[in-house]
Parts: structure tokens; sequence; C-alpha cells
């Protein structure tokens, strides 16, 4: 990746002549997706927890920022490289957490992990994938594994353990899902994917989960459902309880879903590496605090100390732009990314980051901007 | 009712394979229970005063508050169960009253009470309900009498017996309507419910009501009704009333409609053992200010001297979360049960309550609660 | 009039059993007189200046405040007279001038006068009207007389005698008119009713005008018209031409159009005797300040020493409320009445004055105040 | 023209007896035109950048101010006229650069031209214009010409010496865009008109343009669009770069696209002679500032020591009304003339400022303005 995504995709796109498999603009993309979605996949993947405020409050919160750009800077030279854990991305933009990818695609998170590898930018693979830890590290690009903290500590240790034997860099830790919300899409269609098996393939791979089953996974199903649903998640945990989850990895750890500045400063008081700003787009608690709106006060109260990454909403440049400049490190993206993966699959999840990394690009150095670390409040102004 | 309320009721309703009855969207509940009433009851629950203009701010003031979820602090235990005049309720949820529910369902209340008595939650019996205090309190749960205190002594003195005599634990007696509001659906179709004599079987039962009649009212509806409306509603009330009120009965004494902290501070003056912040769901005053917005100043007034209620607008988990986290002690449900009425009866009454207990418990365990009890204005932001 | 205004009207709905010619709800009222009328009437009456932009704001701001009601404060006797300029108003409201209201009936504005007549609601004749001046006086109701003050002083002072002999009490001077605004919606029609001739009755019955044009009207329309667009109004007229006008008429002079405090302060010395804050229902200025908006500094700025008016945006109680608790004295009612009057004639024009005055009875009686009078912005809250 | 620009023009459409070519509602217009156009002109035209946020917030922000008209200040006599560089506006109003009006047109700058011409507003000449300098300069109204900054010098000079040798008074540096946004209609449509040579006259007319490539363009047309992109525009420039082209030329400097105060405080201390506050209707950087936000600020810092004009979102009298009260000398009109083109070429471009000019002189009258220079922002009230 060179510093001219913004122009270079540009003229890649208008080179073409005509419309292409994956739409540029956001909205029609989210549209044309939704229509290639079976109906369970467009239920989890569009839904939210139940009336919806939050994911509605997530993205309305970016117009309440704007961006005042500046003029004559010499933009020539962007470099939009960010550090983060020792490693070096090619842009600050992840791939969020997705499970059960097989709704949207018959490979799962494959295509997803292709795209991703292919332009170096960090994987998040899910606890509830719908492919294994080792299949997506067999993809080779640079990686991270989401961990939903269960019940079982042997179960637990096993995962931390193949994610580090699989060359994962680093462990988000997923805070805001002790229990599953009340997504009411979900629930008026009287199905969740996991319960029929589906984006349960890290534990059906797992030899701690198998021995604690009595047998293969695939011999009965509906036992190994039943146990995945004992103990996929832990609401008992408290923060005590991270220090044993410290001492049982060298990995980064990453605390995902911090809403409040003193859940922040506890984050880092139990030595976390990382904090990602999010509240799992709306899919957990309706009626919680925008995203972005979170944001501002936890950055002030991290004081650097260890990176913020932003995560729940994002959908264009702009959106990352302000992020940044309030305070984060990078974003990460979710439903944007499966609707690439909807209409067409590793290529589709390919368009969809080289489009929002060449907005991205054009937006920093329209605004006046060579690089993500110059972005400060001072780039922005409130409405 | 266990604590795993959220949990337990996902678990039933995924294990459902197909959507139910009654639709765990509060959106789609309305919409489906709307199409399933007559145009009579159809105008009647929905239509509120006027413009409708309180009615949309009582359910558009929820946004103006967001939840900040808090993380890991241990909410595997949680206790909904809120105490109200000496008694436990299960979770803090009542039914509201709701007159002449022989619109929406053959058999009146009895449904609705039914629910309730089934999950422990308080039904409130309105003064113009279509089955009579004693069929009522037959039901056998909870119960509490909510009057409208009209004109005549007499009838007021034998209600009250009536009610004590048979179980009610409380007296609602609702100030907000010395007479009947501006409602505009009901004006445009030239149909009060109560003229045609529904809504009435607590007058058409009671001695000094038919003894004032004059014959049985079966025998001369027309008058029977005509002296209904000279006698339901008192608009010459005022506070010095109270003490006379007070004298009448040994249950506690609940003000329904209060709006003004001045108003909350006149009731505990007089003697009043508790508060219900209501707007009547908008069906009064057109233009009056949103019943959460009142809310906050009033707690502020009461200072815990005595339980305050919320009332108005309340149709999700996060909802109850937000008017408990401003000062509410727990909510009454109106309109959202008779959606449940309207589609299924008893079973829909109860489908209501229990996804919206399993919700609001979701909301409090994800948000970092265990028990209402613990919800301040800490847990929100403003927006 | 009674004081029971609000309850004998809703007797008189309900004991109707149906829908009667003129919907009570005030949106329905708006959507049905727009079909009843011709597109150019439509145009007139539903058209403002420009984009109309005032034309929402004028209704939007009234969401601005909310009522709070008061309980238990003996409503049962309401008096909702008001004095102004020495007569007594059964309730505090006017109907405004409207021109060319042939537009909308075939008998002009006989109908209306006729209506405000049998209520005692003054009926303010526009100068612009498709009755005289003595055509209206015959009707024998309490009767205002609007002004647009001209180039011609002498046509002006006969039209001032002419409203003292036929017994119009007060004199309303619109001044935000010295040029018609952009109206798009009559400019994209090509068509002003007046250059058609129609609103012309007080000038063609006028004998300066006829005297000036040279001809009976009758005999050479265009040449009067020609002759009316040249004199109907002067936007040369400044604040010391008061002096002139005060001389030539013993009525009380109202100026309308008043939208700075500045300016209420310069009528004030210039001998007003009255103020009506309007902005001509957003005809004039697109963009312009919404009324509400403007009321408050005007009526901080008159200190009560003369009635201040509202106008603008009123379509219902809650609205009148409103205006009264910033401080003004009555509301004028315009477009509403035309679409009783496009419905039903006088009797629609009837109604939806019976319909607006219940309204306000009930909404002053339920938030706890019995007059006019007692409305201070104490009764409201802001949000 | 004569002061009474909105009252002729009214009497001048009323005349006609029925709708024109050109509508007169700006949406009616705005609908019309977007019908009448390519598919390839209308995303061109309509589109803006990303989620074109920034389009509708620049629209959005002119209702947060509100006009406060004043009443009797004799208003007979007004005038329009703005003194700019020298020369006099017949009203505060230009016609901002558009590019590749051969989308909408066939005779490409020449309607525009003309019709401005015609009225005496200036037309300011795009770098990327489907006609010449020279062919406009033959259309001999007042023109300025506006630059896009490219990678050649020579190139650039000998666009500027064809300016000044072909009587352009004023030149526009457009300094937002040093590389083109990310504009999703078009991206969508994989069509960018440039790319098949529209809007290059001024390159292909150009000796250095045509040195550089070699032959002349219509003989190597890919090769000369390929020349065009490389040098089109410079994303290297800086502040110290305007000192060069200070020396290039003796027009007054005209900065188009400052959004800060501090850029505009540099373009001062740089020399320009002029700033437009404008964000290229959205054009450039989705999630912008909206235009009319950006410019109180920026007035403040010019401190009137140079003319301050502003652009983005002006549709109505009303927008130019409220930009003039806010610092802004006069505005440019963008897409609103593109309509009037696509509807009825020259007349119709005339009929669009007709119609503006006449809006914005009975916005000024009515509001109690006789010149645009007595507008402050004493004359709107802020909501």
């Amino acid at each position: 990746m060179t510093s001219q995504f913004g122009s270079a995709r540009q003229v890649e796109i208008y080179s073409r002549g005509g419309p292409g498999a994956v739409p540029v603009s956001a909205r029609r993309l989210e549209r044309l997706a939704g229509r290639a979605m079976t109906p369970a996949a467009r239920a989890y993947v569009f839904g939210a927890a139940g009336g919806e405020a939050t994911l509605r409050a997530n993205r309305g919160v970016f117009d309440h920022w704007r961006i005042v750009p500046r003029m004559l800077r010499d933009v020539s030279q962007r470099d939009l490289r960010v550090e983060l854990f020792g490693a070096t991305l090619p842009a600050p933009v992840l791939l969020a957490p997705v499970g059960v990818q097989e709704l949207v695609h018959a490979e799962g998170d494959l295509p997803a992990s292709r795209a991703a590898a292919a332009r170096g930018a960090p994987f998040v693979l899910s606890t509830v994938s719908s492919r294994s830890i080792e299949e997506i590290a067999a993809v080779g690009g640079p990686r991270w594994f989401q961990l939903y903290w269960g019940k079982n500590p042997e179960l637990t240790v096993s995962l931390l353990q193949r994610a580090a034997a699989a060359g994962y860099s680093a462990l988000v830790v997923t805070l805001d899902t002790p229990m599953l919300g009340w997504r009411e899409r979900d629930l008026d269609r009287g199905d969740l994917p996991f319960l029929r098996g589906a984006g349960l393939a890290n534990f059906f791979s797992d030899p701690v989960f198998c021995s604690a089953l009595g047998c293969p996974p695939e011999e009965n199903r509906p036992a190994a459902v039943a146990l995945w649903s004992r103990v996929f998640s832990n609401p008992a945990l408290s923060w005590k309880d991270l220090a044993w989850l410290r001492a049982q990895t060298k990995l980064p750890i990453v605390l995902k879903g911090i809403q409040h500045p003193d859940d922040a400063r506890q984050a880092l008081a139990c030595g976390a590496d990382g904090i990602i700003v999010s509240n799992h787009g709306g899919r957990q608690v309706d009626g919680a605090i925008a995203s972005l709106d979170a944001l501002p006060g936890i950055a002030a109260a991290v004081e650097n100390r260890v990176p913020v990454l932003f995560d729940s909403g994002v959908r264009r440049g702009a959106d990352a732009f302000k992020a940044l400049a309030l305070g984060a490190r990078a974003v990460l993206l979710g439903r944007l990314y499966l609707y690439g993966l909807a209409l067409d699959g590793e290529a589709g999840v390919g368009a969809v980051l080289d489009n929002f990394i060449a907005d991205f690009d054009l937006t920093l150095a329209l605004s006046g901007y060579r690089a993500p670390g110059e972005l400060t409040c001072i780039a922005l102004a409130q409405r």
C-alpha cells in the first residue's frame, strides 16, 4: 500500500467504465447486501438489541462533529500507517470480530480473512467463528483472537493456547456480552444461529470442549450445542478475574466494550494493553450511549498510556477521521465488511476495504493532514 | 420467577423455532395489535388528546437519556424484586389502570388480571373497568384499585369499601381527569365507549349507584349512563378534599397524574403514600410535558419519603431502566399490555410481561447492575 | 357561551354517533379542506413565502414549550372571557383578517363573519375582502377592520371613515406587507387572485377609488385592477407616518406584524393601542423568526401597557394556552377557520370555532387554570 | 436593473397566467431539472462527496438562523449594488465556477455566461469549463477566472496570461481540491466526465499544454486526458507558494475553499485580495463543517480587510440575506443556475437569476432593509 490510496483507487474505479459488484456508496452497499442475504443472515447482521435505538445513535452521532478542512498544507505525501502492539498496520483499520460468517458466505471467515491478509489489515477472529483458529491462521495474514470469556477455565486456557500457537498477535476480550442481548429480529424469527450449531467451529474443534462433551460433537450435536450454551460466556466475571486471564497468555490483552471512563481507568489498573470503545454495534444494550459519545471521555481517561481503538457505526472515511480526531488509534469495521462479503466474497470484502481506506486517505488529505497521528480534536467543530 | 428472566426467556423463545402469536418487537407488536382491534378499540387505545404531541413526546424523551453500561461487575445473580407498601413485587412492573377492556377482549379485564396474577405483578383495576371489583378480586392476584373520584361521596365511599373488602391493597387516585380530555380520534368517530354503557361494571354493580338510579341499570341503560356521566369525575376537587378521602380508607393512597414538583410536595403534605408521575399516556393535556421530563424534578422533591412510580410511554426494558435511574421505584405498563391482550388474550398479556421483564433484566445485567435499587442517574448520560 | 365549553361540546359531538362534516382533528381538517378547495384556493390558502420554512417553523416552535399541568385546583368554574379595548370577548379568540375568501366560498366573507357573530368573537375584516365593509357590518357581530395602508391618503381616510361609520370597533394596521411576499405556489401558477379583480370589494365600492379611476370599476376592470395594484400598499411608510394615521381615526389602532421588541417599543411610543405578534402566517418573509419565538421578548418590552395578541400557526387549544402563557391576551385564527369554511361554510367555521374553544377550555381546566388571565410562563416548561 | 426587482418580477410572472419553463419554487426547480438531465449529468451535478452529509448540512444550517423583520422603515428605494474589486455588481450575486457544463447543455458555458452578462453579474469561469477562456470572453460580460492550480507552472502561467489578456477581472483560486473528492455517485457509475475529455477546453486550447503533449489533443485524446490528469491539481502546494502565484498576475486573487479562521488569517498574510467561504458544495470532504457555520468566525478574523464571499447551499433570497448578515459581501450560485440551464438554457439561467434577485430584494425590503451593506447579525436570531 502506498500513500496514494485515494487517488489510485479512484482511477481504478473510474477506469471500469461502469458499476462494480460492490457499490462504493455505503448506503447502496447496505441495501444491496441486505437483499443478497437470507432472512436469517439479514436478521442477524442487520439486527441489534431492543428497538435498535443505539444502532441508530451510533450512526447519528457522527453528524454532531464536523471536520474543518485546512488548506495549502502540502498533502502530497501521506502515510496512513499506525503502530499497534509492535506491529505496523498499513492503515488505521482492523476487521472487527464478527461471528457466524457462514450465514453470509459458504466459506465462513475465510474470504474476509483472506481479503484482510492481502491488505495487511489485522483480522480479528471471533470466538464464535465459522472456521477454527487454525484454519484462519493458515490464511497467513495478521490476526488477533477475540475471546468470549466463558465459564470453563480449562476451555478458555485451551482457546488462548491455540491462538498463541497459531500466531495470533493480540487477544481481544469482549466484556459487553456476559449474556446475549435482547435481539428482537432473531427472537421474532425464533432462530439463534448458534442453537443450530452455527458459529461453533472453535468449540467443536477444541479438545477440552470435546472432552467435557464426552463424544465428538458431530455425534451429538444437540448436546454439543447445549454444552456450548452453558459455557460460552460468564456473567459472574469481575475485574479481579483479569489477573487470572493475564497469567494465561503473553499476548497483549485488549478489552472490548468499554463505555465509561472509570472502566477505562480500571482496565489500565488491571494491566490491559489496549481498549476498544464499543457498544457491540448496538447489539447488547438498547438505549446505550452512542459509541462516539463515549470516546472522548475514555481517551481523556487513558491519557495515551495504551492504544484506544474505536468500534460501532463506522461506515465511511469521515467516520474514521472523526474517531481518530477524538482519540482513537484505529477503527474496527464490522457490518460494513459483511456487506462486501455478502455481495462478492473475498473480492467484496477487499473492495470494501479498498474503498474505505481510499475514502479515509482522501478525507485526511483534503482536510490538510498527512498521517493519522496528526489528528486531534482541533480538526473538528461541534454542532 | 428466578433471577435469570432474560436468559431463560430467550431460550424459551428461540426454542420455538418460529414466530409467536405475540411479537417480541414492540414496534411489530403495536402494528399487529392495531390491526387486530376493531376501529373503536383502535381509536380508544391508540388515541390521545389533541394532536397527540404529548403521546409522541412521551416516547421521544427516552432518547434524551443514554445508558452507560459498566463492565465486569459480576451480574450472575440479579434480584429484580422491589418493595411497595409492604409487599414485594417480583419485578418493578405493574399493570396500569386501563378502562373498558371489553373493547379489546370479550372477557374484559379478566385475561390481563389473570396474566398479572400468574406472575405476581399488581393489577391496577380501573374504576371504569369492564369487570367489577369483586370479579377481578376472584382472580386472586395482587391488586390495586384506581379511583376516578367523582361527585357523589357515598358512591366513592362505596367503591372504596368494596375495594378494601375485596382485598385490594392500594388505592390509586387519578388526579389528571377532572374531565375527559379532547380525544380527536374518538370525537371524530362520534363514539365514546362509556356512553354506550361500556366500562361501567363497577357502577352498575354498586348499591349506592343503583339506589341513586332508582332501578336496576339494565332496565334503563340510558338513564344509567346519564347518571354515570354526571358523577364519574369531579372538577371541583382540591387538595383540601384529600383529608376526607384519607379518612375513608386505610389503604395506601397513591396519587396518579403528578407532573409538577410542587404538586408532589403538596401530595406529601396531604399524606399521600405514593406518587405516580404520569400524563395519562398523553390522553388528557396535549402539549403537556413528557412524563420522563417531569420525573427527575419530582423525585428530587419527594426525597424518597414515599415511592415514586412512573407511567406513560414505557415500552421496553431500557425505558424502565431509565425511569428507575431517574428516581422511579417501578413502572406501569398501559397500552403495551393491551397490545398483548388484543393479540392473544391472557397468554398475550403474559407474553408481553415476560418479554418486558426479560428485556429489563438483560438491560440491567448487561449494564452492570443486579437490582433495581442500584440504579441512579449515574447510570445515564444525557444527550 | 358558558364556562363549560369543553365538556358540553364533547357531549354534543359524541351524541352525533358518527363523524361530522368538519373533522375535529386539525390534521384531518387540513387534509380534507385542501381536497375540497380549487387549486387556486389551495395555493393561496396553504402557500407561504419562499421555501415555506417559516410556515413550518411557526408550527414546530410550539413543541419547544410544554404545559406542566397542576392537579386538584378546583377547575369546575372557568371563565374564558377576556377584555379588549373596552369590549368583552367570550374567549381569547379572534378571526384573523384573511383576504379573498371568495376563493373558498361563493359568499366570500359572509359565512365566517356570521359564524363569528353567532359566537360573539370579533371578525377582523381584511382590506382585500370579498365583501365590503358595509356588507359585513350588516351581519351585526363584533368587528374590527384590517388596513393595508396604501399610497393614496384620501382612499385610506375613506376606508377608515367607512369602517368607523359601519361600527367597526378597532383598526388593525398590517405593517408586514409593504409589498407582497414571494409566494412560490401562486407564482408557479402564474395567478394572483387580486389581478383577476378578486378581493377588491372594498376598493370597487369606495367613492375615492372610483373617482380616481374615473369610471365605475365594472366598466373597466383591467384599469381598476391596475389602479389597485398601484395604491394597495406603501413601502415608503415609516414610524413618523403613524401620527397622521392616528389623527384620522378614533378607533384603537392595533399594529400587526411586529416581530422585534424594539418595534414593539416604537409602536408604544407612537401611541399604538395594541400589538399583534405575527409573521403573516409565514407568507411574507421566508426564513423569518417563528412567531412564538418572537412573542416573549415583545411581551416583556410591552410590559402590559397595551394588549399583545398572537397570530401565526395557532391550530389547537394547547397552542393558544402556550401563547397566552407567554404573554398574549388572545390569539387570531387564520388558515384554521378557512378550512372549516371550505368544508361547510358558516357551519364549518362555527364548528372550527366551537371545537377550538372547547379544546382550549379543556386544556385550561385540565392544566389547573380557570381563566386566561391566570396563565403565565410558570405554566410551561421549555424543552 | 432598478431597485424594484422583486415587485417588477412578480408582476412579470403573474402576468404570464400560467407556469413558466423554469419553476419559481427551488424545490420544484431542482426536481424538474433532475429529470431533464442525463444520468451522467445528474450524478455529477447533484452528487457530493461520500454520504453527502455536508451537502445536506449546507442546506440545513440556514434553518439555524432566523430573520427578524423590522417594520415601517421606508423601504421604497432599495439599492442592491455592491462593490467588488473596483467594480459594481447589480446585486450581491455571482455565478460560481462550475465545470463541464456540456453535461447539461450542448453549448457548455455559453448560455450561463450570456445570461450573467445580460444581467451584469460576474460569471466565474471554471478551469475545467467546456468552453475556453477566450470563447467566454467573447460573450462580453463581467468575468472572473477560476484556477485549479496544477503541477505545471508554465501551464498555470499560460492560463493566467490568457485570462488577463481576455479581460477577466479577478482570479479565483480553488484551494479545496488538491485531489478530487470521493464522489460516490460518479464512482458507482464508473464515469468521471473529465476522463472522457469533457471539461478540458482550456487545456486543449492551451499552447503550453499542447506543447507538453507533443501533438494536437484531438489526435491523441487518451494521451491528452492522461496528461491532464497528471497536471490538473497539485496536492504539494502550500501557503508559501502563494508568493509565486501573486507574482504571476496583477488580477485580484480570491482564495476559494477557506473554512477555518486561521486559514483566513493566513490568506490575508499572504496578500489574498478576497476570500470565498466554501466547501465546494459538499463535493470534497464529506462530514466537513457546513459552509454557513464556518462564515461568522472567518468574517470576524478578516475584520473587513478584504471582501468575504459565500458559497455552498444558497438556493433562495433568504439564504443570501443570512449569509450577508453573517459577514459575506456577496454569494455565489452553483447548482442553482445549472438547474435553470438544464431546463431552458440561457433563458433558464436568466430566469433563475431574476427570481433569485427578486426574492432577495423582497426579503431585504420586507425585513426593513434597503441595501446589502445594511445587513449585520443584528438582523438575525439564532434558533
